[in-house]
Order: structure tokens, then sequence, then C-alpha cells
């Protein structure tokens, strides 16, 4: 066998949390697959806000998502994911199913543009609020490169003094690859 | 969502990889549930070598599998896991598919009597060669107590030196409990 890797366990997560009608977040849309997969898997009935600072990939995810036909669910914020909370439509609060943050650079784009530590910890802690219970936040953390290497450590830290009666937090890493690959920080919220 | 805990994910973990006629190891058979569930899932074709120091905890899994109709197919051994190689039939080496020890103390059993760091390694180290390509060690470590922090530290540190080339090792942690708990190191022979 071949143990999932970490793209594939993010959508098996996402797969067991979501269903049709639900809200969800694309923190990091980047090339807009992930924003294509949680467009498709909340239905024309949901919700997806999908969020990056680059307009380049805003772009590529739109395009992507209007040739699959999945535009109408989404709501797309040229702004850093920790606008969320001002973004976002108040009845939405507290009602968010799954998340998911791509911290990191955008693959293939420019590598001088990385999310910051500061405004990921603001992001996070505001995306715990918006989860309903029984809410995911996904964190895929890159810490191959020194400024993603500062931000897993700090979101990692953070994430592991999360309260254990509000939260699961599962690190799922694999620990024998070289050139510090990226790993999981899914948080389940009770 | 509930993010699946340690106990179930090491069955999703099997579950993924056995199937009829396999070959398996559970190298601390405890009370038994893991000897049972492997049993069960390589049928009468396949075999489970199964290990224990303990007495009673060979007796437990032998009145369990007794219960269930389900010795044919398994062979007990009162010895630590670091004799497998000598007890195991030459002909099934190189054809295991999956291996899981639980490194710790038996379970409502003598916390005086705990896995040997040394031994642990010298067993894992062996295993590695009996595993098939595609085959499956299961590491479930427990961090909790004196012993099996020093003993967890050493079996994470081998598993994260072994060569990218030939393994994935997968670690499954739960990161943001109190009394550090089990975490699961997840071996996969390419």
């Amino acid at each position: 066998m071949t143990l999932e890797r970490i793209l594939p366990f993010t959508r098996t997560l996402l797969n067991d949390v979501l269903t049709e009608g639900d809200v969800t977040i694309d923190g990091t849309c980047g090339n807009g697959h992930d924003t294509l997969f949680l467009a498709k898997s909340v239905g024309k009935t949901g919700k997806v806000y999908g969020f990056d600072i680059q307009k380049d990939a805003l772009e590529s995810t739109y395009q992507r998502l209007l040739d699959a036909e999945q535009t109408a669910q989404v709501i797309l914020t040229h702004a850093s994911h920790a606008t969320v909370k001002d973004v976002m439509d108040p009845e939405d609060i507290g009602r968010v199913s799954a998340a998911i943050f791509n911290l990191g650079y955008l693959p293939g784009g420019d590598k001088s543009i990385v999310t910051k530590p500061e405004e990921t910890l603001q992001a996070v802690t505001d995306m715990l609020t918006l989860l309903r219970s029984g809410g995911l936040l996904i964190l895929v953390v890159y810490p191959g490169h020194p400024e993603g290497k500062i931000e897993s450590e700090m979101v990692t830290d953070f994430a592991s003094d999360l309260s254990q009666s509000d939260f699961q937090v599962l690190k799922y890493q694999f620990i024998n690859q070289i050139n510090e690959p990226p790993y999981i920080l899914a948080i389940s919220k009770k």
C-alpha cells in the first residue's frame, strides 16, 4: 500500500465533513484546485468564500470555476484570509463546516509573496470562532523555506496549545523526507 | 466530524493493506483485540504470528480467538517480538503484509513489564526486512510514562532516519492533549 499523501488526505478529511449546502472557506485559493473541490462538494446550495492576496491566483481560480460551471456558489475576495471576518455574511458566522488554508506560496507563482505569520495566527483564531460544532479547519503548512519554517512552527505551537475540551488537533506528517515537506494540521471543533 | 482516533486509524490502515491469505504479525498481543482483527482480516488461508512476553496476555488472546473460532490461522509465541525472526516460517520472510506493535504496557496489566527500547529497535529493524513490498508496519507508541517516553523518542528518531527511497514514514498524532497520548508511526515499504 501507499500511505495517503498530504493532498489526498486533505480531500479525505473534507469528504468526511462536507455535505451539500455547507458553508466553506478556501483561505488561499492558489491555482483554485481546492476552491473547485469545495464548490463541487457543497453544490449550488452551498457557499465557498475564497481568498488570495495574488490577483493572478484569483484569476486562474475564477477561470477554473468557470470551466467547471461552479461559479455560482463561490465568493472570491482579493485580500488576505485575515480579512475573512469582514467579508463574510454575518449569518454564516458559526456555520462554517470546513476551511482549508495552504500556508506558503502559490505553487509556480511569485515566491517572494508569502503568507505572514501574524496574519495567519489571526486568521486561524478567527476561523475557529466561525466554525460550527463538528467543523474542520485544515492547515497545510510548508516548513521547506525560511519564512514557511517560522510560520509552521508558530502555527503548530498555537494549535498544540488549543484546549482539548474544545478541539481535536491532529498532525499528519511524513517524517523521513528530506527538504521538510508540507504537513497537515487538522483542527476539529467539538 | 470527529477526527479518527488512534485505534480506529490503525484499523483503517490495516483494512487498506490486508486481504485474505496474507501473512501478518501482532508483536504485542495484549488483550488480543488486534490479533483477532488480523485473524479475521486474513482468514483461514492467512497467517498471524502473535507475540507477548506476558503469559496472561497470551491466555486472554487465545481465549478471545477461541470464542471467535479464529485460532486456526494464529501462531502464538510466549516471547518478545524481538524473537520474531527465529519463530517465523522461513518461507514467510519477505511476505509479511502488515505488522502491528503496541509499544508500551499491557492495558490493565502489570505496568512494571514494559517493552525494552533496544529489543524494540531490533524487532523493528527485523520487521522491515520481513515485509513484502507494499507491506506496512504500524507502531503505536506510548510516550505517557517514563520508559515509554524514552522508547518513543528512540523509535521515532529511528523511523525518521529511514531512507525515503525505501520507505514512507507517517506520524499520526494528536498534539493538543495533556498526558502525552499514544501516537502512530506507520511505515510502508516501497
